[in-house]
């Protein structure tokens, strides 16, 4: 959009709006026109709830995960099995396998895959971590719930090898994923599946 | 969403966030994921911009316009000409015609159609104001932006009948709008076209 059609503030808000995922420059428009329209029942609450974001919004020392205290919702949850880790890639997988209900365990978020064309390795993701809860006598058995991905694939066997040592089980989940898929996108029997025909590796 | 995967604040923002058009469910959650990973380059200045809209955003007291200021950039941009008022029923409208930069008059801005139906008379929407303003004498000619729907076209025949004791020339744009579109839809083409071959009735 080259031509400002409103004051700075809003053209401002609608650029930010194009940067989300789904939305494009269109359809940011018709989100801010929305906001501007709705600004008691959506603007203000919306605005609200970034800010409270922007306050609270931490990352799991336990686990990684996203969220407004740590350790996160999910770690503090008794009802959980902590003798299970299910490891991620990123927060939108764990959101995913927890809308499938899953299973009933905690979970690992990497943040992230190795990638060492993009310098990322080990320590750049969240393993060392991972290698001390599984070390700590309280897990029994990791679940490798990565993406279905060349980067995810060696991510993986990367990490297979690093828990070698340690007495926990490791598992990943079955190749029921469709090669090339990410986990985010699959439907819940898939995803439920795939957790409950694990194989140990 | 049942279940609830992560806090509260960030089940509140999804929830929120999926309410905006073109966002459902699950490409809110995408959202709000790409705003937890991109705390300080997306999630930040969106809460400010949100939080700036909530403190600053207004009607024009002139045209019903939204801006930062009131009377609106349109109306204080001195190379506007002011004899020429274009009139639509949303601020969406008005932004599709600046885009297509179809006419450099001023605007105004009904917030919406007559709808008897729905108890939205003439008082509802911005009638009033634009009869004032057609008697103020610097108006020379109102053109009827209106869509091609059956209100918007039964709204712009009150409006009509209304503006016919004054002495400004009253236009409709052409009917190249399909029947049953609106404006915020079409192309830019479509609109400059249909401002330009507008017709006196």
């Amino acid at each position: 959009m080259s031509k400002a059609i409103a004051g700075p503030e809003i053209e401002r808000m609608i650029q930010l709006l194009s940067r989300l995922p789904g939305l494009g420059p269109r359809s940011a428009r018709k989100a801010a026109l929305s906001l501007l329209k709705r600004r008691e029942d959506l603007l203000m609450p919306l605005a609200d709830a970034l800010s409270a974001a922007v306050d609270r919004i931490t990352h799991c020392s336990e686990c990684g995960n996203v969220d407004t205290v740590s350790p996160c919702s999910l770690c503090r949850d008794g009802r959980r099995d902590r003798s299970v880790v299910v490891v991620v890639e990123e927060v939108g997988d764990l959101w995913a396998l927890e809308r499938a209900a899953a299973i009933n365990g905690v979970y690992h978020v990497l943040g992230g895959h190795l990638s060492p064309l993009d310098g990322v390795g080990p320590d750049n993701l969240n393993i060392p971590r991972l290698l001390e809860r599984a070390s700590s006598g309280e897990v029994k058995e990791v679940i490798l719930a990565l993406n279905a991905t060349v980067e995810g694939q060696s991510t993986m066997h990367y990490i297979k090898e690093r828990l070698a040592p340690t007495n926990v089980a490791v598992s990943e989940i079955q190749k029921g994923v469709p090669i090339g898929g990410e986990l985010d996108y699959l439907d819940d029997g898939t995803l439920a599946a795939a957790i409950k025909s694990r194989r140990r590796i």
